[in-house]
């Protein structure tokens, strides 16, 4: 709640009104940061089901959404075949780099992009960004930089809360529910 | 214990007494919200073993017990098997029309059924209910619908706290810990 | 620490003094509770590495240890055959029983039994035993009848704590851990 | 934050500066002390990706790091290759001996080693050390010992507080950040 009166200030609400892409770090943003391995190598990563459902509304709202990752896990891929997330990058070290690609190909302005990270390597692409986001667990340098630290942490929801807030700034949200809603009871 | 002077309040001890039904969601409230992805595109599901014995306390007591969940996982299926929940629904978008089912199948009124959920795909289902749960990591639009909100979070006791007060309620609770440890005493 | 001035009470330090055997629950005592599921039916188990350590002192200094759990699993005969824990009773329902054949085979009386339990289930074997400890997550019943409350929950340490208690309280444990280190430093 | 006042002291600081040898326990203190023990016998490990990265940073800046297991772990030794670990002992009962045989090896004194550790054996490696740090779950005879108690716990950022605390002491933090984040930024 560290930075609740300004997050709801006149100039986030117009900040976050420009966000056309809503691109992400996936450790530490997506996960808690957690790197769990397996003896047989294979990687087990653990997502939160309300990131899922806030990057749903996202979609349904019409917004773009990209995953960056620096690693490269199956687990991941797995997880945004499911939630189909148009844009995923792995293995990907320089962030900066995906997310100019992703302001080209759709003709955006920094403006127009929101990033969400939480650490050093992050920092090139949150730089890059018009809207920057920091979960709660992020290291200090990321949130000096960000518009908006989350009060979850990653993998605990900090996604959703930042869904919630852009589609609220951009009174999106109660279309988007009542769409999801309306899918849900489709018989 | 936010709503605790409520939660015991009279109109709820009332409301409690009718359950005859407890329907519940699956990631969120017998998990925490985790959606643990392995490599093999199977996944991984944490159980708390004090939701299991309340539920077995529920079953004892003779009341219907049923899961809803919008996604489909073997784990889920193999932890429903082990508990022997009567009434197991996976891969279902639409809850209401699931909970609506069970009230026509047990010629149930809605305020013979409790429901116990946590974010937005629950809110039908819930609006179904004649009382309504919300664990602690709720969103809050599900807690401002909720007749009480557990003080456990999802997957570390929330529905065993749901399962006491009900029994609580009803006067069941020490008659279904005394079947249940006779059984245990059984030589 | 809520029963921190009671705890160490010289009544409790006497009822400390008589224990020859430590017994305790699996799930919920050793582990957070969680029953983690997989796709494949296998079950994995989260134990903590200090109480694995703090087991191996009461071992050194001649405590007998017992694990009695009222589940099976291969991951906890794995993690006790690792330690050398004596006595494991899997998929037991009647664990008084199985505290009664421990005391009968070892002549001891119920107050050299100190049993450690978390809920219902384990009511029956707690009453047996002549010290009972409860994990800061045990229900209120099981924490009603403890002789003390650990401070850390279960899968964190809890057990550590009554390693650690029971052989201070025996002045067992500067030697425990004098031998326990003198075998690490062994060429 | 307990240490605050001591742990930017003068005297921490010229410590710090002496230190060329980073060395570290694993279970409680790359992980959160957990034992994860599948059914198969496999074990699976949960490290942090910010523990991670901060080990880059010390590589980077030219310092030696070392993890020494008191247990053998197949996904202790991926994470280790993963990392470019340059120094790690499995299965080590004597993790004194180790850091021993690694201060011969690089004709260091002890004063030029820094060591992590969170339990009883751990205390004959961190008498060792020159610099002697404790994660926040460390057990009460091991911070007594240490210069510095971290605020986050074993396995959820612990080691990275070490690594900064070293690099910012050296004053190399900036540039390995420089050299890090480059090597992002090349094309």
């Amino acid at each position: 709640m560290a930075n609740a009166p300004l997050d709801r200030s006149a100039a986030l609400l117009s900040k976050l009104s420009a966000v056309r892409l809503l691109a992400m770090d996936v450790d530490g943003v997506l996960t808690c940061g957690e790197i769990e391995v397996n003896s047989d190598g294979f990687e087990t990563k653990r997502f939160h089901v309300a990131d899922g459902l806030g990057i749903q509304l996202c979609l349904l709202a019409g917004l773009q959404v990209a995953w960056i990752s620096g690693r490269s896990s199956e687990a991941v891929s797995r997880r945004a075949a499911e939630l189909n997330i148009p844009h995923l990058t792995m293995g990907c070290a320089n962030k900066a780099k995906a997310v100019a690609e992703l302001i080209g190909r759709f003709t955006l302005q920094p403006e127009n992009v929101a990033y969400i990270g939480d650490d050093l390597n992050d920092l090139p692409a949150l730089s890059l960004a018009g809207v920057r986001f920091a979960p709660s667990n992020a290291i200090s340098e990321v949130k000096a930089l960000a518009d908006m630290v989350t009060e979850r942490s990653g993998g605990c929801g900090a996604v959703r809360e930042v869904c919630d807030v852009i589609l609220k700034a951009q009174e999106k949200w109660n279309g988007a529910v009542e769409i999801y809603l309306a899918g849900l009871l489709r018989p």
